[in-house]
């Protein structure tokens, strides 16, 4: 007997009629002779509800108190999920993050798990009930309940798949799989049979929304089989899982656009030793994410130091560097909102050269013009001007992966 | 320095609005130096909402399932108002019933409270903060979340109270205090000042519902004085506390109605020993709570036995006394399911006779019939025909409490 878990995310259980049709689903691969355990995010639209709620109530939240409300959305879903199941005459247990001990650190918002204790869910499952978990919580040593950050019930999932020692954990969610780039940009988006934990990883980096990046670190690190797939039809998805020989052939696998970033550069900077650690410690004090730095090269002693951040910190980014700027003398800041971020990921470019040349090129074609370039083993991603990135997009799936062009047999 | 635990009912933190207001008042008391503990219940129509999704799922849903389901509504309140407390720089943290381990027996939607740990709400009001708890809800000894019941979240407070060993318990709700009669009946129904535990309980019992039955047993159990005033004014409200010797002067302190009645009549049945176990065993074991019990007398060996119970239960208890007719061979089974039960409560009948005797001329002089008749210590109740009921209760409360009308000394 296999044991999976299954993941059922907002939209998926966003009204009584889809937690009825999860819970006929869950039942169904009960009944196949399959142990399950679920894990349920909120019901669409419920976190923002009850954040909504705490901002009338304070300029800032506190967030013990806004981890303790929040975590009602997820209660409320295991709760509905379990007695429907029930209702089915398919008898299961639901159980909240400190009921399992899903023991965290005390970060408020974006806790991480430390351990899980899988003893009374594993019980349960040899009892023949499935197991309805409460995705996206946890609690602290001091018995607090604590939120890991949106999109974590992905990570809950993962983690209780290790804990238990899953055979897969299936990701449910509005999308039938990974797809080779975001259907909505490019219609000739395919769906793909398999993705390596590391391309899954760049690609969720690059701005492919249907993992959350934590979750896939967790699942490589302890070896899950991860499968995203839809709630809405029985379509096979994709399967994430450990790289194999064949996955090499694949020159490109998918193609990313990040329509949420900013750039900025600080002009005129004097190129001394120390000074990207001038710059860049007061940014990640600020709790600021950079994603690209460029540094051009310099002739006469003065540089300047260019790099991206999400469009949300640009404004706190800015009062850093203006403040940073007038200490290093530095001539000025500039910034673009504007920006966007392409890239191409695939395994097979850690064995086959040229790959960024040909990007380049393409987009050069379509006189598209290269703004910024950061490369990785499986990856290469460019910053070009925000009203270019769709049709960047569109132009590098046609020529990677358009009917099989990226594979290298082809 | 004292210690005042405070309760907001549904309506008093039915709103954000509503939440704010009553921040307020916690923290003007905080600021007047008293350390001040504070249990919410669920916005108003909450509970239903939750109720409402459940029974969309099952038919019956399941007790624990739909336990850790409702739960939510004061988890939510307690973080709202524990935020909205922070914001006004009042120092707050909320607890929820497993937080602080309000360990309950495992009576899923009725549980009893058996203990609480106080330690950590002393420990933090100890440090000035105002602890905020989830009524209504405790935990079980599998660490399962439990509900106590409707309107439970006074046994929360009061529960909470004993254990901290408060000064004083506040129960805050839509209405002033405790009235002679219920305002909307009676327009001439008084405010009373103070009013013992005895009289409380015989009052909530008989159909008040400014206070939860067994939150009255508790206070007077653990000696703890309630205060039952309304949280949209500054008004006094009405002091639960023991009796005293000025009490006994007062013949009625109220006038209750209950219209939720219903009667069976059991005719003919052979009058032997052991006949009212016979049918009242089986209604107990149904789970049926039976209220006024009359027996006739019988000069042939056959006797009409009559018995009310709430009218939600008679369906159910047709069922059951339907069944036990044949077997005893009775000849008959009759209801009437439009009835009322009207009652007179005072301490001052314990010392002063021919109260019930003024009752009933009274009554009569209405042409009102009564249909049965009930009393204990220190209260009267009668059943009359449904359609006289709001009639009865403006007589009897202008007869007993219309200018002072019922105190002795008038």
């Amino acid at each position: 007997m296999s044991l999976i878990v299954q993941k059922y995310g907002g939209t998926s259980v966003g009204s009584i009629e889809r937690i009825k049709a999860v819970a006929e689903r869950v039942a169904g691969t009960r009944k196949r002779g399959e142990q399950v355990a679920v894990v349920v995010s909120a019901m669409a639209g419920e976190t923002n509800r009850l954040l909504k709620l705490a901002t009338e109530l304070s300029d800032s939240p506190n967030q013990r108190e806004s981890d303790c409300l929040v975590a009602t959305g997820e209660q409320v879903t295991s709760a509905l999920l379990a007695l429907r199941l029930e209702a089915l005459g398919c008898p299961a247990v639901s159980f909240l993050g400190f009921q399992l001990r899903i023991a965290t650190d005390s970060n408020h918002g974006r806790a991480r798990i430390k351990s899980i204790e899988s003893e009374r869910a594993r019980n349960e499952l040899n009892k023949g009930r499935v197991v309805v978990v409460a995705g996206f919580q946890g609690v602290d040593s001091a018995g607090d309940i604590t939120t890991l950050g949106r999109g974590a019930s992905d990570l809950t999932a993962v983690a209780l798949a290790a804990a238990l020692k899953a055979d897969a954990c299936e990701i449910y969610t509005d999308v039938d799989g990974v797809y080779t780039a975001d259907p909505n940009i490019c219609p000739k988006a395919r769906k793909l049979a398999r993705i390596s934990y590391d391309e899954m990883l760049e690609m969720a980096g690059l701005g492919a929304k249907v993992l959350q990046i934590r979750s896939v670190e967790l699942a490589q690190r302890y070896g899950v089989p991860l499968v995203v797939r839809s709630s809405f039809n029985e379509t096979e998805g994709t399967l994430v899982g450990k790289e194999d020989k064949s996955m090499e052939d694949v020159l490109v696998s998918g193609v990313t656009l990040d329509q949420n970033q900013s750039k900025v550069t600080i002009v005129g900077v004097e190129d001394a030793p120390g000074l990207a650690a001038r710059i860049f410690g007061p940014i990640a004090d600020a709790g600021i994410v950079v994603d690209m730095i460029i540094q051009n090269a310099s002739e006469y002693g003065h540089t300047d130091m260019t790099f991206t951040v999400g469009r949300d910190d640009l404004r706190r980014a800015l009062e850093v560097i203006e403040r940073i700027a007038k200490e290093i003398s530095a001539s000025g800041v500039r910034h673009e909102d504007q920006v966007a971020k392409v890239s191409i990921v695939g395994l097979g470019m850690r064995t086959h050269a040229g790959v960024a040349a040909r990007m380049f090129s393409v987009l050069a074609a379509e006189r598209i013009n290269i703004q910024m370039i950061s490369t990785s083993e499986i990856k290469v991603s460019v910053v070009v001007d925000s009203k270019y990135g769709e049709l960047a997009m569109r132009t590098l799936h046609d020529a990677f992966l358009e009917n099989g062009a990226g594979a290298v047999r082809a």
